[in-house]
């Protein structure tokens, strides 16, 4: 079974636990009735070093991008950031590390005007695992579940440079200031995207696994079907130099780390 | 540099970052203004296998203290819980402990009306995040703050038994069913005793990392010392039996893991 599958088994109940809760486990974020008006959207996430980003990435860019893999969830439901703990498990008191951890970190919170209001530090093996908090207006979050026969498909950005970068600093000769080695270090949670979108999209989704693997959770949810047009998709002319065409959209629909939103709108709205 | 030195140097900052932290990083649990009236009390803290409990502890005995730690922060500030989150690093996917783990858990959870309302689930050494919910009338928290010369020290319950448990367990020749041992395997978060105290207590910690390590907490905020009465430390009698005077008095009062109440009390209060 995979983490879906586990979590399905484990940890989602059939029966509603709470009045309070409006929308569960399952999606980007959980929805959370905390007053009139207005929903509190949650959302966990952890980073491991070595599965989620080569062990040597700089210090500042694992803070940057511990944060930002979290934010792109509250972007994927529209939601406003404010929140943020912080679980932080260290082999070792590493200071030059939490400084450069710290500094990426805290650029991005500052960024979108996140306060880190909790913490827990341990020793063990490095694991960040950060907890978001944000708010939108009741009944206007963007779920997984809206898309119907008909929508049109539709992604931010360039998906696939975060994943040409990874290539390039796993080669180990990579370029720091590359375009796609810092659209792997230093991504931007689409939070401004995901404001905008409420009202326009059916359904929404942040794009970390893969183009195709998260546009499946939202096509999953209503046991849909998409046809996607190659030549429609968005490629960056950085990945196309690196990569040539095949190889581009390749990494465009599987590669991962891109953090920008897919999203379906009823095609009534689209024309 | 220890755990809460560290946390002072890189994550807590001086300028108060949004107008909605009422407490940010350094208490039990952050609180935050979500609507008039009311806090939104949160908290997060870490399990690690072998570190916060031995490797071989029954996986419902690791669900319900998982749970239990992080309750117990919102006990400490007299909220009630709401929500929870968890963030689950696995080495493999054993669906015995799983369903074990899940079993504990939600035992916990439904006893105090909790949800789990989101999650993660990744590869990797064992590590067991959650971050706590709790709702508080605004102003009514129990902070770690509010202690004042005079004041009277107290602790619920028996201090030093789950110490004594561990060190069963420890020993490999544990009864699972001795009180010691539950209470370390199955600790019980205050909540009633923390709602019950705001009004009451000037200051409230929950005991996790020992009553003097816990009380000393509250005392440094404002630079206080205490003066404890071994006669009148509240020892169980099963505590008594099994370690004698002299050493039940050391793990009550540096043994951890009992997540009951310390607080102050005004003097005139308690007359």
């Amino acid at each position: 079974m995979d983490e879906f599958q586990l979590i399905r088994r484990y940890f989602v109940r059939s029966a509603k636990p709470r009045a309070d809760v409006s929308l569960g486990i399952g999606d980007d974020a959980a929805l959370l009735k905390v007053s009139p008006g207005q929903e509190l959207a949650v959302s966990t996430d952890s980073l491991l070093s070595g599965a989620h980003f080569p062990a040597d990435l700089a210090a500042d860019a694992v803070g940057h991008r511990a944060l930002a893999a979290n934010l792109s969830d509250l972007a994927a439901m529209g939601a406003t950031p404010t929140w943020v703990l912080m679980a932080l498990t260290l082999p070792e008191a590493d200071e030059v590390w939490l400084d450069g951890f710290s500094r990426g970190f805290f650029a991005l919170a500052d960024e979108h005007a996140v306060a880190l209001v909790g913490g827990n530090m341990a020793r063990g093996p490095l694991n960040i695992t950060l907890t978001v908090h944000g708010l939108v207006e009741q009944g206007t979050a963007l779920t997984r579940s809206g898309a119907q026969v008909g929508d049109l498909v539709y992604v931010t950005g360039r998906p696939g440079d975060a994943a040409a970068g990874l290539k390039l600093l796993q080669a180990g000769s990579a370029d720091a200031s590359h375009p796609c080695v810092r659209r792997f270090s230093y991504p931007e949670p689409r939070i401004a995207a995901g404001r905008a979108l409420r009202g326009i999209a059916s359904a929404a989704i942040d794009v970390s696994d893969g183009l195709l693997a998260d546009l499946g959770h939202l096509l999953e949810v209503r046991g849909f079907g998409a046809k996607l047009s190659l030549e429609r998709l968005p490629v960056s002319a950085e990945l196309l130099a690196l990569y040539g065409q095949e190889e581009a959209w390749r990494l465009a629909l599987t590669g991962g780390d891109d953090y920008e939103l897919c999203f379906t709108v009823h095609a009534q709205r689209s024309s």
